[in-house]
């Protein structure tokens, strides 16, 4: 096999350890959010507990990547794609701890008369997801299209956000009896709408491959 | 000159962006809690709008740090030193950001009579400065003892993190008419809580620098 194929191998390696991060996050997200929603205490701890799979792999895809960049010594994109999945993993290692982070909240709330009804944090959980597949697609197949896309989505969350903070806040005034709840569930608000800016990030890296600048999707 | 001063020279230079992104960082972080503790709405625009300055550093930062790799095809410790300066610039970016959210919630807070006194919100930011200038230098002087010095440090943050935590929230049960300040000042302390990881981070960087590997001393 030349030195071109074996690089090319190894990049595989690494993008395919990326994706596989990327699932393993998206079903953490999704078990979080049952748990949360479902009030299933067992489930959110289980959570916790299966982060450091996660950071682990983490770890793993950074000695990779800097283990490849000492033995290939790679150029222009060949290093720019490394650089990105280096960022890009960063990111997702984030997300999965704002997974771990709903998991957290959904114990401290425990077993009470879920408030989720006044809140748009599903639409944001399934939002952020859309866009999380679509940001990690945009790396590999290099697509600016969808990179911007995810920008725009991301506006979509934001104005969730914001309704349901004005919701839970006014809610609060009148029952204080239901802060504990009512408080976790602007932190869950904001894990959401944080989730989001660190796919746009990711959205951002996509674009930074195939442009070779650092685009600034946020704003 | 030869090859190996040239590229000290490089990295010495890379070094020094890296305090300079410190130092602004810092001085954005003061003049947040400064303009909250005070109710400076001015300041604390001011602070939003300069938070472009550091982002531009980040960026240069970054790609400085892509064209020394490209550049001089670094092996072994000068290697690691470029991406833990990667990883630790991403981490000073993340502080810089919670310094405008900061001055975000300041600016939500308003002219109002301040309820800083339930906290220890400002023993948190002190703690937090003391821990971001020790984890810096413990990555430009390779000293793993000042590296955990800052994961213990952390743990203090964490105990006044929950102090706060529940002060507000109890304040907040019987306060109804307190809602917007006591949610923002809940942020607030969220916001350090993170601060001080994203610091504790820095310092494991240091870490992985002098050992070759990653610690993890969050755990």
């Amino acid at each position: 096999m030349n030195a071109r194929k074996n690089f090319d191998k190894s990049l595989e390696e690494l993008q395919n350890k990326m994706t596989e991060m990327n699932e393993m996050t998206i079903e953490a997200f999704e078990k979080a959010f049952t748990a949360f929603k479902s009030q299933d205490i067992e489930l959110a701890l289980k959570v916790i507990d299966e982060d450091s799979a996660i950071d682990n792999l983490d770890h793993e895809i950074n000695q990779f990547a800097v283990w490849l960049i000492a033995k290939e010594q790679p150029f222009a994109t060949d290093l720019r794609r490394i650089i990105a999945s280096l960022k890009i993993t960063s990111d997702i290692e984030r997300i999965a701890d704002f997974a771990v982070n709903i998991a957290k909240a959904t114990a401290k709330i425990g077993k009470t008369e879920s408030l989720i009804n006044l809140t748009a944090l599903e639409q944001m959980k399934e939002t952020s997801i859309h866009m999380l597949k679509k940001a990690v697609t945009a790396f590999i197949n290099e697509d600016i299209v969808l990179a911007k896309e995810v920008a725009e989505l991301d506006d979509l969350v934001d104005d969730n956000y914001a309704v349901t903070y004005n919701n839970i806040t006014e809610f609060l005034k009148t029952h204080p009896e239901e802060t504990t709840q009512l408080v976790q569930l602007l932190f869950i608000n904001r894990y959401l709408e944080r989730t989001a800016d660190h796919i746009t990030n990711i959205a951002e890296s996509a674009a930074y491959l195939v442009k070779g600048k650092i685009y600034d999707l946020n704003h």
